[in-house]
């Protein structure tokens, strides 16, 4: 590691709202909350109460790392703004971490397939497939990513996990949604992850942010633009009213 | 699981305080500081803000879980006698998580040997092994200890990790000081846990503690004592004058 490294987090692309500060690997202050409050309610709320408990000095931050979808529109929308406010403001670079692959650094050094797993409505899943390994010289392992983040059917994803003939581990609020599916369509041994790792957590985010940093993969924060996957709502209708 | 379970969860027993509650299965909050305030500074501060971002009614839970040890001297007392009070107060049991375990719980489905490890100075760590195992017929994981929670030597848990064979993942606030005492010492192959996992965290804590209210793991908040493992510095003093 190139000297101090600290690395301000957020993550608002689900239900889920989750403000994280990482210093040179040891996690500083991390809140997350999923309740029914919109997240314009809290997320900022929530980054001036952690950085009133830790002291924290914005100006000292390195990068700004977010949960840049998929996820839920105005989720994404509210994160993506607060981030480019705060580079913007603060003259610091963003790090755009995939949603999925923060709910999968849960799972950090598991031998088991992870799939993250979003409900993305329409019997539709945000969905990708990740793996770990060990990192030649240290005593770490690198996540891979086998299939990329994708909004696909449910049974689409489960059809590739039968034919990769691996174990697998879901995480993320797919899971109460897609649950039965799951068990009557998956072929190979699988499990749900538990309370503290089945959501998103801008610590993962944090965590594996500090790693792009490491391999250079900043954006400005006018470069920066959330990845919704998809169209929403309103762009879908009214392309199919230009039809 | 017999209807609805809402468990608070508090960990105050290193470096770190953090308080989570969660219901069913999902996290509802967690916020979590690792910074050089006292706890008797943050504890009860942390869960008002928690109580307040969530619209927690104290009354709604079912069992005060916490890290019930090892761990600071300090830190144990404050968070037993937070969880004392809040138990008597408001009637409701208490749920003991061995602190070592709930750092392991991180680990939840691994293959991997866990080692948690606590500086506990003088040479010694705070430390256990456990692993996982499939639950038969459950589409998740058991956690088993192949090691009951001590304070001994670092080489001596690193002899018995040799003994073993089996890959292993350190946690916990152990590793930036006996890191090169590890690597050093260690002939199987080894990872340390990256930000995200290598701390205490109330949400792993509530995590296990659900599964030990499952199994009638309970207490009253006046049987419940901190496992300190060790006799405190001044108890040793003392000791060593009647000697």
């Amino acid at each position: 590691m190139r000297g101090s490294m600290k690395i301000l987090a957020l993550d608002s692309s689900g239900l889920v709202a989750s403000a994280a500060v990482v210093q040179d690997g040891v996690l500083i202050a991390e809140y997350t909350v999923n309740y029914k409050i919109t997240h314009s309610q809290t997320l900022l709320p929530m980054l001036q109460e952690l950085k009133r408990m830790v002291e924290l000095d914005l100006d000292t931050v390195d990068a700004i790392a977010l949960a840049a979808g998929p996820g839920s529109f105005t989720g994404l929308r509210i994160g993506s703004a607060t981030a480019k406010g705060l580079g913007l403001a603060l003259h610091k670079p963003l790090i755009e971490v995939s949603t999925l692959a923060g709910l999968a650094y849960h799972f950090w050094g598991s031998e088991k397939r992870i799939c993250p797993i979003m409900d993305a409505r329409r019997s539709q899943v945000y969905t990708g497939i990740y793996t770990f390994e060990r990192q030649e010289g240290k005593s770490g392992f690198g996540m891979h990513t086998l299939r990329e983040p994708c909004a696909i059917d449910i049974r689409e994803i489960l059809k590739e996990l039968n034919e990769q003939g691996q174990e697998v581990i879901f995480v993320g609020d797919g899971i109460p949604v897609f649950q039965a599916v799951i068990e009557e369509n998956l072929r190979v041994p699988f499990a749900f992850a538990p309370a503290h790792l089945n959501r998103q957590r801008a610590a993962a985010v944090a965590a594996l942010a500090a790693v792009y940093y490491e391999e250079g993969r900043l954006v400005s924060a006018k470069e920066h633009k959330p990845e919704y996957l998809r169209l929403s709502q309103a762009e879908r209708e009214r392309l199919s009213h230009e039809v």
